[in-house]
Protein backbone atom coordinates (compact mmCIF):
# COMPACT_ATOMS: atom_id res chain seq x y z
CA UNK A 1 0.00 0.00 0.00
CA UNK A 2 1.57 3.30 -0.95
CA UNK A 3 1.87 6.45 1.65
CA UNK A 4 -1.32 7.75 -0.11
CA UNK A 5 -3.65 4.70 0.02
CA UNK A 6 -2.49 4.02 3.92
CA UNK A 7 -3.46 7.91 4.65
CA UNK A 8 -6.54 7.63 2.62
CA UNK A 9 -7.66 3.81 4.44
CA UNK A 10 -8.62 3.79 7.50
CA UNK A 11 -7.49 0.60 9.10
CA UNK A 12 -9.13 -0.62 12.34
CA UNK A 13 -8.37 -3.98 13.52
CA UNK A 14 -6.55 -5.02 10.63
CA UNK A 15 -10.01 -3.81 8.66
CA UNK A 16 -9.80 -1.82 6.04
CA UNK A 17 -12.47 0.55 7.04
CA UNK A 18 -13.10 2.73 4.53
CA UNK A 19 -13.32 -0.11 2.27
CA UNK A 20 -16.19 -1.00 4.23
CA UNK A 21 -17.93 1.45 3.86
CA UNK A 22 -17.50 2.12 0.64
CA UNK A 23 -18.93 -1.38 0.23
CA UNK A 24 -22.06 -0.29 2.19
CA UNK A 25 -22.59 2.69 0.41
CA UNK A 26 -22.47 0.49 -3.20
CA UNK A 27 -24.27 -1.91 -1.40
CA UNK A 28 -27.32 0.85 -0.77
CA UNK A 29 -27.39 1.60 -4.45
CA UNK A 30 -27.52 -1.88 -6.06
CA UNK A 31 -28.37 -4.73 -3.42
CA UNK A 32 -27.55 -7.12 -6.15
CA UNK A 33 -23.88 -6.54 -4.85
CA UNK A 34 -24.75 -7.95 -1.85
CA UNK A 35 -26.07 -11.62 -3.17
CA UNK A 36 -23.02 -14.75 -2.96
CA UNK A 37 -23.17 -18.03 -3.69
CA UNK A 38 -20.43 -20.21 -1.55
CA UNK A 39 -19.88 -23.39 -3.09
CA UNK A 40 -17.79 -26.57 -2.51
CA UNK A 41 -17.41 -30.05 -3.77
CA UNK A 42 -16.71 -33.07 -1.64
CA UNK A 43 -15.43 -36.90 -2.78
CA UNK A 44 -15.35 -39.87 -0.53
CA UNK A 45 -12.37 -41.57 0.19
CA UNK A 46 -13.15 -44.86 1.54
CA UNK A 47 -14.62 -45.14 5.23
CA UNK A 48 -14.58 -42.09 7.34
CA UNK A 49 -12.62 -39.78 5.11
CA UNK A 50 -13.49 -37.17 2.43
CA UNK A 51 -11.85 -34.19 0.89
CA UNK A 52 -13.91 -31.22 0.09
CA UNK A 53 -12.45 -28.24 -2.84
CA UNK A 54 -13.05 -25.41 -1.92
CA UNK A 55 -12.51 -21.86 -4.37
CA UNK A 56 -14.68 -20.41 -6.81
CA UNK A 57 -18.20 -18.49 -5.92
CA UNK A 58 -19.97 -15.62 -6.59
CA UNK A 59 -20.14 -12.35 -5.08
CA UNK A 60 -20.35 -8.88 -5.67
CA UNK A 61 -21.67 -9.38 -9.42
CA UNK A 62 -18.80 -11.51 -10.09
CA UNK A 63 -17.12 -14.93 -10.65
CA UNK A 64 -14.55 -14.46 -7.49
CA UNK A 65 -10.90 -16.94 -7.09
CA UNK A 66 -11.06 -17.10 -10.84
CA UNK A 67 -7.69 -18.89 -11.70
CA UNK A 68 -6.35 -18.99 -7.83
CA UNK A 69 -5.13 -22.00 -5.68
CA UNK A 70 -7.79 -24.34 -4.08
CA UNK A 71 -8.16 -24.48 -0.86
CA UNK A 72 -8.44 -28.18 -0.03
CA UNK A 73 -10.07 -29.87 3.31
CA UNK A 74 -10.33 -32.99 5.23
CA UNK A 75 -12.81 -34.64 7.56
CA UNK A 76 -12.52 -37.99 9.63
CA UNK A 77 -13.67 -39.54 12.61
CA UNK A 78 -11.70 -40.67 15.39
CA UNK A 79 -11.27 -44.01 16.79
CA UNK A 80 -14.35 -44.11 18.96
CA UNK A 81 -16.13 -43.44 15.73
CA UNK A 82 -14.65 -46.08 13.83
CA UNK A 83 -12.43 -44.29 11.74
CA UNK A 84 -8.68 -43.45 11.33
CA UNK A 85 -8.42 -39.97 12.99
CA UNK A 86 -6.72 -38.53 10.09
CA UNK A 87 -9.16 -35.35 9.99
CA UNK A 88 -11.01 -33.42 12.39
CA UNK A 89 -14.74 -34.98 12.15
CA UNK A 90 -17.78 -33.05 10.72
CA UNK A 91 -19.23 -31.97 13.88
CA UNK A 92 -15.73 -30.41 15.19
CA UNK A 93 -15.25 -28.53 11.85
CA UNK A 94 -19.17 -26.71 12.70
CA UNK A 95 -17.81 -25.60 15.94
CA UNK A 96 -13.95 -24.38 13.97
CA UNK A 97 -16.77 -22.53 11.29
CA UNK A 98 -19.12 -21.01 14.37
CA UNK A 99 -16.25 -19.50 16.66
CA UNK A 100 -14.15 -18.33 13.56
CA UNK A 101 -17.51 -16.67 12.07
CA UNK A 102 -18.07 -15.05 15.46
CA UNK A 103 -14.30 -13.60 15.80
CA UNK A 104 -14.61 -12.29 11.92
CA UNK A 105 -17.90 -10.84 12.65
CA UNK A 106 -16.46 -9.42 16.15
CA UNK A 107 -13.91 -7.98 14.44
CA UNK A 108 -15.13 -6.37 11.28
CA UNK A 109 -17.74 -4.97 13.28
CA UNK A 110 -16.12 -3.34 16.30
CA UNK A 111 -14.07 -2.29 13.27
CA UNK A 112 -16.88 -0.37 11.68
CA UNK A 113 -17.94 1.62 15.21
CA UNK A 114 -14.11 2.45 15.74
CA UNK A 115 -14.17 -0.10 18.44
CA UNK A 116 -10.43 -1.22 19.07
CA UNK A 117 -9.68 -5.18 19.77
CA UNK A 118 -6.32 -5.98 21.27
CA UNK A 119 -6.95 -9.77 21.12
CA UNK A 120 -9.54 -12.69 21.22
CA UNK A 121 -9.30 -16.35 22.59
CA UNK A 122 -12.24 -18.54 22.38
CA UNK A 123 -13.34 -22.06 23.81
CA UNK A 124 -16.29 -23.43 22.17
CA UNK A 125 -18.01 -27.21 23.30
CA UNK A 126 -21.24 -28.84 21.70
CA UNK A 127 -22.90 -31.81 23.31
CA UNK A 128 -24.11 -34.18 21.07
CA UNK A 129 -25.82 -37.57 21.59
CA UNK A 130 -25.20 -40.80 19.93
CA UNK A 131 -28.54 -42.02 19.95
CA UNK A 132 -29.58 -39.55 17.70
CA UNK A 133 -27.37 -39.99 14.63
CA UNK A 134 -27.36 -43.86 15.35
CA UNK A 135 -31.45 -44.09 15.34
CA UNK A 136 -31.89 -45.71 18.52
CA UNK A 137 -34.07 -43.11 20.41
CA UNK A 138 -36.56 -40.33 18.14
CA UNK A 139 -36.68 -37.90 21.26
CA UNK A 140 -32.91 -37.67 20.57
CA UNK A 141 -32.27 -35.16 17.91
CA UNK A 142 -29.06 -35.81 15.73
CA UNK A 143 -27.05 -33.23 15.69
CA UNK A 144 -25.94 -31.16 18.80
CA UNK A 145 -28.76 -30.01 21.65
CA UNK A 146 -26.54 -27.38 23.18
CA UNK A 147 -23.23 -24.81 22.16
CA UNK A 148 -21.46 -22.87 24.67
CA UNK A 149 -18.65 -20.01 23.30
CA UNK A 150 -16.55 -18.15 25.67
CA UNK A 151 -14.75 -15.55 24.11
CA UNK A 152 -11.90 -13.75 25.95
CA UNK A 153 -11.24 -10.28 24.29
CA UNK A 154 -8.91 -7.47 24.94
CA UNK A 155 -10.60 -4.38 24.38
CA UNK A 156 -12.05 -1.03 26.37
CA UNK A 157 -15.66 -1.81 24.67
CA UNK A 158 -17.83 -3.59 28.16
CA UNK A 159 -18.87 -7.46 27.39
CA UNK A 160 -22.20 -6.55 26.56
CA UNK A 161 -21.43 -4.35 23.37
CA UNK A 162 -18.92 -7.24 22.30
CA UNK A 163 -21.86 -9.91 22.74
CA UNK A 164 -23.95 -7.86 20.31
CA UNK A 165 -21.25 -7.93 17.41
CA UNK A 166 -21.09 -11.54 18.00
CA UNK A 167 -25.18 -11.89 17.19
CA UNK A 168 -24.19 -10.53 13.64
CA UNK A 169 -22.40 -13.55 12.51
CA UNK A 170 -23.80 -15.50 9.82
CA UNK A 171 -22.98 -19.23 11.03
CA UNK A 172 -24.25 -17.91 14.49
CA UNK A 173 -27.67 -17.33 12.64
CA UNK A 174 -27.79 -20.38 11.18
CA UNK A 175 -26.88 -22.18 14.26
CA UNK A 176 -28.36 -20.30 16.97
CA UNK A 177 -32.01 -20.59 15.19
CA UNK A 178 -31.48 -24.45 15.31
CA UNK A 179 -30.18 -24.94 18.91
CA UNK A 180 -29.47 -23.08 22.46
CA UNK A 181 -26.38 -21.56 21.63
CA UNK A 182 -24.92 -19.56 24.63
CA UNK A 183 -22.25 -17.18 23.90
CA UNK A 184 -20.35 -15.50 27.33
CA UNK A 185 -17.87 -12.95 26.44
CA UNK A 186 -14.95 -12.01 29.23
CA UNK A 187 -13.18 -8.58 28.69
CA UNK A 188 -10.15 -7.39 29.56
CA UNK B 1 -5.57 -56.65 12.32
CA UNK B 2 -4.73 -60.63 12.62
CA UNK B 3 -6.49 -62.79 9.91
CA UNK B 4 -8.54 -64.02 13.20
CA UNK B 5 -9.99 -60.22 13.49
CA UNK B 6 -10.26 -60.07 9.85
CA UNK B 7 -12.32 -63.18 9.61
CA UNK B 8 -14.24 -61.97 12.74
CA UNK B 9 -15.08 -57.97 11.42
CA UNK B 10 -17.25 -57.40 8.79
CA UNK B 11 -16.06 -54.35 6.64
CA UNK B 12 -18.45 -52.68 4.41
CA UNK B 13 -17.54 -49.21 2.81
CA UNK B 14 -14.38 -49.22 4.79
CA UNK B 15 -16.58 -49.44 8.07
CA UNK B 16 -16.30 -51.93 10.89
CA UNK B 17 -20.09 -53.00 10.74
CA UNK B 18 -19.31 -55.48 13.69
CA UNK B 19 -17.73 -52.86 15.80
CA UNK B 20 -20.31 -50.69 14.75
CA UNK B 21 -22.65 -52.64 15.94
CA UNK B 22 -21.07 -53.62 19.35
CA UNK B 23 -21.65 -49.81 20.05
CA UNK B 24 -25.43 -50.28 19.54
CA UNK B 25 -24.87 -52.65 21.91
CA UNK B 26 -23.13 -51.24 24.28
CA UNK B 27 -24.89 -47.71 24.28
CA UNK B 28 -28.73 -49.61 24.78
CA UNK B 29 -27.39 -51.61 27.54
CA UNK B 30 -25.94 -47.65 29.45
CA UNK B 31 -27.09 -44.67 27.15
CA UNK B 32 -24.25 -42.70 28.86
CA UNK B 33 -21.70 -44.12 26.07
CA UNK B 34 -23.42 -42.14 23.32
CA UNK B 35 -23.06 -38.80 25.18
CA UNK B 36 -19.98 -36.72 23.42
CA UNK B 37 -18.54 -33.26 24.22
CA UNK B 38 -16.28 -32.18 21.08
CA UNK B 39 -14.42 -28.80 21.92
CA UNK B 40 -12.33 -26.48 19.54
CA UNK B 41 -10.44 -23.33 20.82
CA UNK B 42 -9.72 -19.98 18.54
CA UNK B 43 -7.38 -17.57 18.48
CA UNK B 44 -7.72 -14.15 16.38
CA UNK B 45 -4.57 -13.62 14.33
CA UNK B 46 -5.50 -10.18 13.06
CA UNK B 47 -7.85 -8.23 10.42
CA UNK B 48 -9.92 -11.73 8.76
CA UNK B 49 -7.78 -14.18 10.45
CA UNK B 50 -8.11 -16.67 13.65
CA UNK B 51 -7.35 -20.27 13.56
CA UNK B 52 -8.82 -23.42 15.56
CA UNK B 53 -7.20 -26.05 17.61
CA UNK B 54 -9.12 -29.09 17.83
CA UNK B 55 -8.25 -32.08 19.46
CA UNK B 56 -9.39 -33.47 22.72
CA UNK B 57 -12.83 -34.56 23.14
CA UNK B 58 -14.77 -36.33 25.91
CA UNK B 59 -17.21 -39.32 23.99
CA UNK B 60 -18.15 -43.59 25.38
CA UNK B 61 -17.42 -42.16 29.05
CA UNK B 62 -13.61 -41.50 28.30
CA UNK B 63 -11.66 -38.35 27.34
CA UNK B 64 -10.25 -38.48 23.81
CA UNK B 65 -7.24 -37.81 21.65
CA UNK B 66 -5.10 -37.88 24.94
CA UNK B 67 -1.16 -37.14 23.94
CA UNK B 68 -2.27 -37.35 20.53
CA UNK B 69 -1.58 -34.74 17.49
CA UNK B 70 -3.80 -31.43 17.18
CA UNK B 71 -5.53 -30.71 14.23
CA UNK B 72 -5.15 -26.82 13.17
CA UNK B 73 -7.54 -25.01 10.98
CA UNK B 74 -7.89 -21.54 9.89
CA UNK B 75 -10.40 -19.26 8.82
CA UNK B 76 -9.75 -16.20 6.21
CA UNK B 77 -11.65 -14.05 4.21
CA UNK B 78 -11.43 -13.20 0.31
CA UNK B 79 -10.58 -9.98 -1.20
CA UNK B 80 -13.94 -9.02 -2.01
CA UNK B 81 -14.38 -9.44 1.79
CA UNK B 82 -11.43 -7.04 2.43
CA UNK B 83 -9.41 -9.97 3.46
CA UNK B 84 -5.89 -11.53 2.59
CA UNK B 85 -7.84 -15.23 0.80
CA UNK B 86 -5.62 -17.47 3.02
CA UNK B 87 -8.18 -19.55 3.96
CA UNK B 88 -11.60 -20.57 3.33
CA UNK B 89 -13.96 -18.24 4.97
CA UNK B 90 -16.35 -19.44 7.91
CA UNK B 91 -19.56 -20.18 5.43
CA UNK B 92 -17.82 -22.40 3.24
CA UNK B 93 -16.27 -24.14 6.43
CA UNK B 94 -20.07 -24.67 7.20
CA UNK B 95 -20.22 -25.78 3.89
CA UNK B 96 -17.60 -28.28 3.90
CA UNK B 97 -18.95 -29.42 7.72
CA UNK B 98 -22.32 -30.24 6.23
CA UNK B 99 -21.61 -31.85 3.18
CA UNK B 100 -18.39 -34.36 4.93
CA UNK B 101 -21.57 -35.02 7.31
CA UNK B 102 -23.50 -36.51 4.65
CA UNK B 103 -21.07 -38.00 2.92
CA UNK B 104 -20.09 -39.84 6.21
CA UNK B 105 -23.59 -40.26 7.62
CA UNK B 106 -24.35 -41.92 4.03
CA UNK B 107 -21.43 -44.24 4.28
CA UNK B 108 -22.00 -45.51 7.52
CA UNK B 109 -25.55 -46.53 7.58
CA UNK B 110 -25.35 -47.73 4.31
CA UNK B 111 -22.45 -50.14 5.64
CA UNK B 112 -24.85 -50.97 8.88
CA UNK B 113 -27.42 -52.14 5.99
CA UNK B 114 -25.48 -53.93 4.09
CA UNK B 115 -25.55 -51.32 1.05
CA UNK B 116 -21.88 -51.29 -0.80
CA UNK B 117 -21.22 -47.56 -2.08
CA UNK B 118 -18.61 -47.05 -4.64
CA UNK B 119 -17.94 -43.96 -4.83
CA UNK B 120 -19.83 -40.47 -3.91
CA UNK B 121 -18.94 -36.89 -5.15
CA UNK B 122 -20.43 -34.18 -4.18
CA UNK B 123 -21.44 -30.27 -4.98
CA UNK B 124 -22.69 -27.94 -2.50
CA UNK B 125 -23.81 -24.47 -2.44
CA UNK B 126 -25.29 -21.66 -0.37
CA UNK B 127 -26.96 -18.37 -0.99
CA UNK B 128 -25.92 -15.71 1.23
CA UNK B 129 -27.18 -11.88 1.22
CA UNK B 130 -24.66 -9.46 2.78
CA UNK B 131 -26.84 -6.95 3.92
CA UNK B 132 -28.13 -9.58 6.58
CA UNK B 133 -24.33 -9.02 8.18
CA UNK B 134 -24.03 -5.65 7.31
CA UNK B 135 -27.51 -5.21 9.56
CA UNK B 136 -28.35 -2.99 6.39
CA UNK B 137 -32.11 -4.81 6.28
CA UNK B 138 -34.05 -6.82 8.56
CA UNK B 139 -35.45 -8.68 6.50
CA UNK B 140 -32.59 -10.39 5.52
CA UNK B 141 -30.67 -13.22 7.31
CA UNK B 142 -27.48 -12.84 8.39
CA UNK B 143 -26.64 -16.65 7.44
CA UNK B 144 -27.47 -18.82 4.28
CA UNK B 145 -31.01 -18.53 3.16
CA UNK B 146 -30.91 -22.03 1.15
CA UNK B 147 -28.48 -24.41 0.86
CA UNK B 148 -28.21 -27.01 -2.05
CA UNK B 149 -26.44 -30.34 -2.52
CA UNK B 150 -26.25 -32.62 -5.46
CA UNK B 151 -24.74 -36.27 -4.21
CA UNK B 152 -23.60 -38.90 -7.26
CA UNK B 153 -23.84 -42.06 -5.68
CA UNK B 154 -22.23 -45.62 -7.47
CA UNK B 155 -24.16 -47.77 -5.38
CA UNK B 156 -27.13 -50.46 -6.67
CA UNK B 157 -29.36 -49.00 -3.75
CA UNK B 158 -32.08 -46.72 -5.21
CA UNK B 159 -32.05 -42.27 -5.11
CA UNK B 160 -34.63 -42.58 -2.32
CA UNK B 161 -32.63 -44.87 0.34
CA UNK B 162 -29.36 -43.05 -0.16
CA UNK B 163 -31.04 -39.81 0.30
CA UNK B 164 -32.88 -41.19 3.73
CA UNK B 165 -29.49 -41.95 4.84
CA UNK B 166 -28.16 -38.62 4.32
CA UNK B 167 -30.76 -37.05 6.70
CA UNK B 168 -29.35 -39.04 9.88
CA UNK B 169 -26.65 -36.76 9.79
CA UNK B 170 -26.21 -34.24 12.79
CA UNK B 171 -24.73 -31.02 10.54
CA UNK B 172 -27.95 -31.59 8.27
CA UNK B 173 -29.73 -31.90 11.64
CA UNK B 174 -28.49 -28.69 12.56
CA UNK B 175 -28.73 -26.68 9.21
CA UNK B 176 -31.78 -27.95 8.30
CA UNK B 177 -33.59 -26.87 11.05
CA UNK B 178 -32.26 -23.32 10.10
CA UNK B 179 -32.92 -22.92 6.62
CA UNK B 180 -34.47 -24.69 3.85
CA UNK B 181 -31.37 -27.67 2.22
CA UNK B 182 -32.54 -29.72 -0.45
CA UNK B 183 -30.78 -32.47 -1.69
CA UNK B 184 -30.56 -34.50 -4.99
CA UNK B 185 -29.29 -37.76 -5.29
CA UNK B 186 -27.92 -39.15 -8.67
CA UNK B 187 -27.45 -42.85 -8.60
CA UNK B 188 -25.27 -45.01 -11.75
Amino acid sequence: MSTETAIKHRIVNGVDVSALMDTIVAIKSNPEIAKFDFRATNTWMGGDKNRSIIKDFTGALEEQRDGMQSFIADNGEPQVLLGNDEAPNPVEWLLHALIGCMTTTTVYHAASRGIEIGAIDSMIEGDLDLRGFLGLSAEVRKGYSAIRATMRVKTKADAETIKSLTAMSPVYDVVSRSLPVSVHIETY
